[in-house]
């Protein structure tokens, strides 16, 4: 438990209604744990002025830092700066550093430097904070402190990336100079084939001996269950044997470590054992592709991939069999293994992962209805192939589609496979 | 305003950390305000006995509904069932109902009705609740209130899936009983080719004769802005007006309207004109056939997709010359144009869009930095090609680089394209 408390506060209408997700506060959150805080709650909270001076009421003085984002913005609806400013007393004025910032930022963007009244507004800032200058946005981020409050706070836009680059570039180095933190962090577990329950009273024993601080927090999500185990700092040789404990316990089942995720295991022993990927999709339409080349680094294994939306693509690139297609339908085994073969061909690749299968939200029948999925790895001449039925949610279905061709690309990958049946 | 007010909390040791996304906030933000609430606040919080009981005395008899999402599961981190019981000053009794749930589903999911202790625990519920029953998981929702208060509070697990379940198929009824609501919605105009401050003063003299309830906000991400007006209810004469002079003024500027995206108009613009695309993708990795194909009745008009992340592919599949690879590199006008019309051969479609680029955060030289990407559409024997420069985020240059290539395609389809010089 740090000694030092934090609040993150995000402020918008499109919030509290449900029009945007809230990415800013998972961000702030994650880097202020790891920094040292002990994060007290998150709050959104909507454009009104009440709202925020309730708020500013409730942190002052009771946690040691609160950040704020959103509200700075040039347009009408976008009022936080002006109630800070007036709640700490504050007055207004012009900051010509600022002001120039935003002259560089609008020439950038749109070639001229004719600032309209909105831009001259926002490099007015109160005059008792202590500026942070926007390198990537129009809109300063603010520090206040106030005599009679231990309470820091601090003020970023809400746009993401305007956010977290002040964040990183300004405002990192002040929280570093007035608190003396800790750096915090946290074991985590991926583990896959095992129910919640049974994996609890699998631990159950071992879970009895810990500390009360080293308890495992079970996380369950589309059939990977992340276990997380606050590590000590620093690490002691009694938390070390406990992981190892952990370890021999979940066995197979433990699929991957900490940021790494399954994905990341599958690409290390594709580069170990110096193979190459592709992928042939139809149901996935792209999306395991995408999952790979989001990886930096992935042009060192992955290839690419024939998206077969249309079965005439299917015949006419992957050379399915017409005939396949008519006897079994395109959701097959044997189309989605001709696909697989098909496609190693002309990517020339050592292993290509397939999909076929029926998203939804129409196209089912009775025997094949939405949800039914066909999934087939290529080997060394081999096919490792696996029917899965899963719900009616189009986009749940692609996720968990392509989550469950890692999956099989692992076990595969790992000579762990063994067949459903 | 609505005359209800509404307040959710989430629970939950890996929201304050930053360990996951709190998507359960936003989804039930969005379908509280639909029914008709105000929501005054999200609130995240930890699994910690004390903060819970000071949040529970903070929304009684001061907000009309609260939903808390989360810590319902069968593992020792899990407590929010325990102190709520406990602060409604309720017994825990065994729900047999549910007990006879959770025993169909263990089936369901091992093959056996072998309950466990944690099971069992689970079907012991506060005997002072209504009981909302999970047909798609172990965790029953309940609905508490109190004698001396005239808040409703409901509880949900915090699994997504389980929790949407369980609000469409339970909570909701219940809400419609209780509470006497009117239906709330808004007009979302999507705005591209603009920045927010320009638009802003574009609408200076519209906003001023607003009434206060339809001053528009502005929501800018990448490239788009979003403006949001409320819609009265019933809708007026002078809403409508006010909305079509607002229409007037964005012209060609406004690129989609509501919960459309520039995605449905580009397929609506595909469907209507009979036309079929594909896409050749090197640094987009097949993002923007994930993006084509997560919408449903993507195969009227979308056929496939030939993912060339190496140069291998790019030359053997879509026929670039190997020589202009070598001459102008595989980021260049010529090597997109190449891919554009490679891919409209062999995907037989009638318009392509192709991309190439250094994505990052690697690969960058002095002439072609990280962000360095080019876009091409091909159609009807024409290539419309642009190249950008983004940032250093590979992740963002991704999305940013999909974004611009389905405006490119608005632009070549709506006959709007201008080249940028």
């Amino acid at each position: 438990m740090s000694k030092y408390s934090a609040v993150i506060v995000t402020i918008g209408d499109e919030i509290l209604i449900g029009q945007i997700l809230d990415t800013n506060s998972q961000w702030l959150a994650n880097n202020l744990f790891s920094e040292g805080f002990t994060i007290a709650e998150i709050i959104s909270i909507g454009d009104i002025a009440e709202k925020l001076i309730e708020v500013l009421e409730y942190v002052n003085n009771r946690f040691d830092f609160v950040v704020f984002t959103g509200g700075l913005g040039p347009t009408n609806d976008d009022r936080t700066k002006v109630i800070l400013n007036n709640w700490f007393g504050a007055k207004l004025v012009l900051n010509h550093d600022v002001l120039s910032d935003i002259s560089e930022m609008h020439f950038r963007r749109h070639g001229n430097k004719n600032l309209n009244q909105r831009n001259h507004d926002q490099a007015m800032v109160p005059d008792c904070c202590t500026v942070l200058r926007n390198e990537v946005g129009t809109a300063p981020g603010m520090v206040f402190s106030k005599d009679d409050s231990k309470t820091i706070f601090a003020i970023l836009p809400g746009v993401p990336f305007e956010m977290k680059w002040l964040y990183e570039n300004r405002l990192k180095e002040i929280i570093n100079s007035k608190f003396d933190l800790i750096p915090q962090t946290y074991d985590l577990f991926h583990v896959m084939g095992i129910s919640e329950s049974a994996l609890a009273h699998l631990l159950e024993d071992w879970e009895e001996q810990l500390p009360d601080e080293w308890k495992p927090a079970y996380l369950p999500a589309a059939g990977i269950i992340k276990l997380r185990v606050f590590r000590p700092q620093p690490v002691t040789e009694h938390y070390k044997q406990s992981i190892d404990t952990l370890k021999n316990l979940l066995g197979e089942k433990l699929i991957a470590k900490d940021q790494d995720t399954i994905l990341d295991t599958v690409a290390k022993l594709l580069v170990s054992n110096k193979l190459t990927i592709g992928t042939a999709e139809s149901c996935t339409g792209g999306n395991i592709a995408r999952v790979f080349t989001q990886k930096a680094g992935a042009s060192d294994y992955f290839k690419g991939s024939i998206v077969s939306y249309s079965n005439e693509i299917k015949t006419n690139i992957l050379k399915v069999d017409e005939k396949s297609i008519e006897k079994f339908g395109a959701v097959s085994q044997e189309v989605v293994e001709q696909m697989s073969a098909g496609a190693q061909k002309i990517l020339n690749c050592d292993i290509v992962v397939s999909t076929t299968g029926i998203a939804g939200p129409t196209g089912g029948t009775e025997q094949k209805p939405v949800g039914t999925v066909w999934i087939s790895v290529y080997f060394k001449g081999k096919f490792f192939t696996e029917k899965y039925l899963f719900g009616k949610t189009r986009e749940i279905n692609i996720e968990r589609t392509t989550n469950s061709a890692i999956y099989l690309l692992y076990k595969v990958l790992k000579n762990l496979y063994k067949p459903l049946v």
